[in-house]
């Protein structure tokens, strides 16, 4: 929870009179049925408790994965797990490349631990480079990515990533990778560097229902690790039943939601495409990012003209590495996406 | 999460062969209508992020116990509260009365902390007396009270808390008071410490709507708490999103049920005294507890033998202070609880 001004994020649609929200990163197709129903089903057995085990979502989850149930913990959201990797790793030096996702840095000052940024540069796209391998000595008990990155939407190379794995594997340093998006990319089985983990490595891999389910509401994320014993330690940070009931019947509806997947795959695919076609011949200059959102450049005050119109897309300003023209678009639909290019045609012409 | 058998709590229905569940202190009537419907609602509007400030529920709260709206958090139910309380106060010295309910134990274990026990005798029924006031010294920073107390279901009187009170007052010592089975006593306003703490106080009341409302699925607890300072880090030190919309829409709905909160604690109170009455009558000794739940003593084997006949209580043996001989029953719908006392009897004549 939030009690101060402190909150800064998409998806504020509760403190801003808005009618288009392009803040939030979430599926443009919204929640499938079936989830809903599933919330619904389950909020009739609300008196139970949860089962703290998760037991049918990991089950399902480590078929989809082909890893064991045991390597799988889930949490109130993917940000919980964040929370709960870093109380229980409490690193001593950890390398944060930035611009990226400000709750890890929130969760590291959490834990009482600092960071040192490595800042990826604009010239570059903000790309990761072969660069970060020299800074992975043994040193460094961290280093914490995002593929794709938010808010730029760029991946880490997948050549790059297995070289990071293997530096990180000599060097003993854990790796704390974000896949949130990736399922939100073309192929992410592929992408994923889940079927690369081997037995014991300090790696931990972070995964979300929210954006391609339409579920932020319900907050449901799970993790990939298979190190056992830094498992444990991070189940014994929290409370049992941190996964409610609604979330689990949620994750457990949505991983029978394949054709609704692919089908929203297929329309960010089109729409992305439309927006960066209509970006450039109005002349703003955007970064081919690879989920469900773009990053633009170079356009201070459009945060607020776009909110001057009920429309509501999400301010980079706050991101560290980045600055008051950087702004982020989530793809939608098809006349959802027409109506921001309306808008931002009018305010580029005004 | 839970990740190996570690789970120690009531309310496992997941891994036993259960008809009537009697471990875990949910109202018999379960979940009102209103809430179902409110979930079900809010299933529809999945997608987008929860307000991370619970605004509408908060604001509803602080008229319900006329305290300002910024002297109240949510929690992802009360537990996680607890654990969010420890890991931002990181207490040196903690008196921590038992038996009470573990996971106080565990938060202070997660945040690296340790407790003292007081341990309450079982000959005085296991009553905080005035004797803890002697405790509440200057190099104490913290005392954690649960009133009425889990398991035993024993409130710590009235007048007696308000000299803890001041005690903590004049020490500099952090009161911590999990009122959360209060609202399922007689009387439960007049009982409450909330209208007696002053602003910058080092008082945090716990409180629940899992209980009342049948809604453990969902997760939702709060706090209230004068200390501006403190709340602010704790805030700080988790996910904005960590109370589901699901959860928000639930407890906005429970508020609203009045008239279901009267009804059930008339029920209580009525199949209370049946329980007390009959299990007198089986010669089984037991607590007087003020909440929804009885502690048994002096029974051995008996969670077992009422497994059998697939009823589940919650065997106290794994309580701090407590043993085999101690279990706790939840105080259930009239048939149920005639079927509990119909299996007892039949074990005690076996």
């Amino acid at each position: 929870m939030v009690l101060n001004n402190a909150y800064g994020h998409g998806g504020d649609i509760y403190h801003n009179d808005v009618e288009l929200d392009f803040s939030a990163n979430v599926n443009p197709f919204g929640t499938p049925a079936e989830i809903v129903r599933a919330v619904s089903e389950a909020a009739s057995a609300l008196s139970a408790y949860p089962d703290p085990y998760c037991g049918k979502l990991r089950e399902k989850l480590s078929k989809v994965h082909g890893v064991d149930m045991d390597d799988i913990v889930c949490g109130n959201g993917a940000a919980d797990l964040i929370f709960q990797f870093a109380a229980a790793l409490r690193p001593g030096k950890t390398l944060l490349p930035v611009p990226s996702f400000s709750e890890y840095e929130a969760a590291l000052d959490a834990a009482g631990c600092g960071a040192e940024y490595y800042y990826l540069s604009r010239e570059n796209g903000f790309t990761v480079t072969e660069d970060i391998l020299g800074e992975i000595t043994p040193e460094l008990d961290l280093v914490m990515l995002c593929s794709p990155n938010n808010p730029t939407g760029i991946s880490v190379d997948a050549g790059l990533l297995t070289e990071i794995l293997a530096a990180c594997d000599r060097a003993g340093t854990w790796l704390f990778l974000d896949e949130c998006f990736l399922e939100l990319t073309d192929n992410p089985t592929v992408k994923s560097v889940i079927p690369k983990i081997a037995e014991g490595d300090k790696v931990f891999v972070l995964r979300a229902f929210t954006k391609l389910y339409g579920m932020a509401g319900a907050r449901l994320g799970y993790a990939i690790c298979k190190n056992r014993g830094f498992l444990l330690k991070m189940c014994a940070s929290v409370q049992p039943w941190n996964v409610s009931s609604l979330a689990q019947a949620a994750g457990e509806a949505a991983l029978d939601c394949g054709e609704f997947a692919e089908k929203s795959l297929k329309l960010i695919s089109e729409e992305k495409k439309y927006l960066l076609r209509e970006l450039k011949r109005l002349g703003i200059a955007v970064l081919p990012g690879e989920a469900n959102f773009l990053m633009l450049q170079g356009v201070p005050g459009l945060y607020e003209r776009l909110l001057g119109k009920k429309i509501l897309i999400r301010s980079c300003a706050n991101y560290r590495g980045l600055d008051e023209g950087d702004c982020r678009i989530a793809v939608k639909t098809h006349g959802e996406n027409e109506r921001l290019i309306a808008a931002l045609e009018e305010i580029i012409h005004a």
